[in-house]
């Protein structure tokens, strides 16, 4: 199966690490077609941004989605991801979603670790998003500049495995999701130094939508999800236009 | 005061009549700004064509934001208010978020009442983000097509009478939220068909807007709605990432 | 229009500090009309006070209600606000109610900041009252005793712009609201000192009274606040006899 | 012990009733002293009314407390009932309370099945200040005009067993909770009729302070019913202002 | 009355401490019939333990409950309550359900006090099958091993007592819920020492059940906890499988 | 990977058609090991046999645990599934489980569909124990009786159809959750006559294990899944009783 590894940052670096994870992890049979967001910033952060960032994804995935089986929305916090849901026809998981999920299987709360305070608010209405409050026990965050998203992973290490470390110890988490598209590859390298499973979304996240597409499951013809009716628009590119006005 | 009044739907008909509603409303000394969103649908119904909505908000709000002393985000749905009150300092209020607290206020259940079961799943949605599920009874929609959206609320004034009563009679409403820009100054002509107080939320905006500017309140230090650090954009609009990248 | 400043303590010089809140916050062609508690305790601080302030209050109202064109329960906590409701037909608002859900539009969580441990239960009831449990992060109260109640928003005004400060970081409250009739008029003075916005919640009752007034609605024929029907009473005022048996 | 069974509708028809259901179920040794309400209304139905009977309450306890082991506070809607709590030292129980408390033992839902929508609203408020909202599946109310409210359990017993198996098979109910203090002594009547568990509240309550007089407990010193300070007072009966000013 | 205590714990040591506390407890007339569980480990403390207890718990049920009028199940946790009350026809109570539903009538908040974190996995579990979660502030724990279960009460007695005064201080406890069989008794030994209520759990336990038999129930015939049809079974004891059956 | 299939019900004929399902599709490299429950009901529907098929569930488990890489326990409703994961250190999932976490990432809502009444209690309180109450709007159940268990998947195919349907256009299903062992092989035989995702929960839960055997995650060594100490037992199997005193 095809498996589009959509990234909706604008770092190419970013795409590079998610792409090697989903490939390390991935099926025999599974291939797995990076993209990157081709406006926005380099990493989403905040509601804002998740905003920008959910208009490039759409825009890959119009352009894409034909091409391939199912996608991954490569973004912790997960951009737009009911509205690409709604557009297209494929399974498509979010990185946030799969690491929760993954994480119910292990325990019964689980804490979000990241590298940056700027990331808490939007995670929070990510968790509300999902509907997943009470099993969330903490989001914890860490709270100092870093040198560059590329490397943020080496960079903070110690203190991700100790921040870690304390949401076990303070909040009772039962496992740890280990969240933001830069973090990918890390949770290989520091479970040995946490008392409870650790989830890398990217890696769950391609175990995912690999069980979504093996499940022979059908688009929804009705409900939450069902693709909207046709609609004139103005001012869109080429082919998000011409799917949200039914000619794709 | 000033009042931008923010149309993220392309259709310069509902912004002619969210403004005729904005005005009837307004106090004294208000003065009533109009925009339209320049791209996108003429009339959001989904959270597709919402991320593409709060993208135009965001372009508006970046280029008219020290130009007025508040915004109204004129869609039921709100697409994109937290990621407006992130990026902007002024006060902004979202024509469901409006609706639905001043509905909070008259009843302990409100209805919201719409034209289209096209809008039902982000309708949910943004009730589940404002936290209000325990005060909404019932979302409840006309389910045949219209005409054109600018005289939708003519054409089916009967009709969305009836679905008031509804809601009333079996969900056990104490008050009507009537939702959507479309059906902005409807409530007026139909509140003596229906039991029990009608929001106009439209309507409910400017007041409220006009309350947020009067209460001599600071934009936020720190917290969830905290403008975001200085960050590098790439392929934005000049307004869009000069806020961003805090040049402006 | 005319606003009942509804008091239901017994301290006159509490009426005195909320009229002139009000007044200051109140739009162009708003008159004030305050009134002040007949029976009770000087000021309401838990559920047995508020049984007692609750029945003041529907003794102002009964007198009253039919002179005005809206009226402000004017104790945070909101003694018999469903019951005045029900009783009589123009708009009211709580002190608590107007406080917090004016909150809920300017940050995810709020926290109310107040002056008295003796306040903390019977605030808890009232968040829950008004479901609103989601959106409030912390009660803070102080716990050392005050001189006089006229006088504790001057007596404390350090100590309560410290705890509102606590609250934000170490609650992560985005909002404060600085809870008590007592401290009504405290906000303004101590705004600058707290990085999130700060609601005065006298203030916030006159817009949000201001604007139920405006919005042109007609009291429910039906539903949780509809007029009970005429019963007979034994033993009460004579103005609130009259209301309940239908005789006013 | 020496139970008070504090009625506090105005009808002395209902107290007797009262006594001699709780005289039925009352264990060995306990003695049942009735009371009735002094002011307010025949039988308390809404908020407004439950203003009322709360301060009848109140005035009741303030006089008799100090003489009985315990109280039951024989309205269903237990008006008052934290605040009887908060000022007096002895265990008291709400019919609501006992009743509904009493139906968690025997099933997973309850529904309330009782005589008048006019009830509807306040029983509704009475189960969420309980935090018993998931437990309870429905309210059920006739709809018809009663003659007497002495004699509405003898006139309503078929339609009230009618509704109860309607409750059974429409809401799932697992036990019935008959409510409303007019009603004690019919679940004897007609639970043969029913397919559930059916709880006569009365009955509960009697049972439940019983419990709680027997569980050799104190009062709390702390928390949400620990008594508070001494307050000054204006314009209330001697033994309620000296119970507030701790002069008993 | 005759009721079972039925202790699912092997050890012989708490079945009598247990009828020690229920005996003393008891109204006249009610006489406690004990059974200690036949296989399984000597105090149940976490999920898997409890599945072997709740099928030690039916088996005694199975042989008894045609004998007594009434069961406590009498492991805090309440292991196979909700199969026990499908299987047979006597009203039967949990130690954990029978102490939480008693604290809601003493206070908003209570928290469970006991002697091992081995317990709060489980206990947490007990308390949401319960759907107490609003009600429960904390699960408080002692973190060193004890010598034996029969004596811990005894040598934990000044901590347990210590751990109780700081649920009140830290987590706003009103209401003190001492959990786990082997610490019945203690709470008449302690409360003296902390500011709130203590409920013994046995002691409540007997009361409820005592109140249950009282009240005049038939058993469901349908609902929730209504007995299933006849079905084969395998391997199960001969009074299980008579039961299940329905040829007991 | 070697996955153990364990079916606690005493039906061989289910293991047949549960191994036939998950050998379809599971990956390749995966082995099936399928076991039969020893003792038991042929089918577990309610929460008395859910007690016992858990401890069948730890019996099987405690033989073949080192021998498999993960296990499936097989029944819907999952029981014994955080017993199970106490005990043992392997990944282990439910039908239920897996089924419904699969369910979240195609709708927001999904229903559960299944054969007969008697299973909705033992399903409600599965579907409270995953915390998912948010999002399944309706268990829908078959109410007449059927020939044999392990042909109604057969029998009923039509009647299965239209439940699923009636969930869809009544109850607002975005997803079916094809529920209870007896259904597995059926989806793929209706999902062409509904609208919406229907999951085959065995189905479901092999692409689960398999995704956490492949996420190279720890067993915890803190938190509610963690092996709990070693215990004396009394009266167990010797794989057991060796599993829980530790030592195997």
């Amino acid at each position: 199966m095809k498996i589009l590894l959509l990234n909706p940052n604008t770092s190419e670096v970013l795409t590079t690490q998610l792409t090697e994870v989903a490939t390390r992890y991935a099926a025999v049979g599974t291939e797995i077609v990076p993209a990157t967001g081709a406006f926005g910033v380099p990493y989403i952060a905040n509601r804002a941004e998740a905003v920008i960032g959910a208009s490039a994804a759409l825009e890959i995935l119009a352009q894409q989605h034909d091409q391939v089986d199912g996608a991954i929305l490569a973004a912790f916090g997960d951009p737009g991801l009911g509205a690409a849901r709604e557009l297209f026809d494929i399974p498509i998981v979010g990185l946030a979603e799969a690491g929760m999920l993954t994480a119910c299987m292990l325990g019964k709360k689980f804490a979000i670790v990241t590298f940056s305070t700027a990331l808490g608010a939007w995670y929070q209405e990510c968790v509300e998003w999902n509907q997943l409050q009470d099993r969330c026990c903490a989001i914890r965050m860490l709270d100092q500049p870093f040198n560059s998203i590329g490397a943020v992973r080496d960079e903070k290490e110690d203190l991700l495995a100790e921040l870690a470390l304390a949401a076990v110890r303070e909040n009772g988490a039962d496992v740890i999701v280990l969240a933001g598209a830069p973090l990918s590859g890390l949770a290989d390298r520091i479970r040995h130094r946490v008392p409870v499973p650790m989830i890398d979304c990217c890696a769950a996240a391609i175990k995912q939508i690999e069980a979504l597409v093996s499940l022979n499951l059908k688009a929804p013809e009705t409900g939450t999800y069902c693709r909207p009716g046709a609609k004139d628009t103005t001012g869109l590119s080429a082919a998000l236009a011409a799917r949200i006005e039914h000619r794709s």
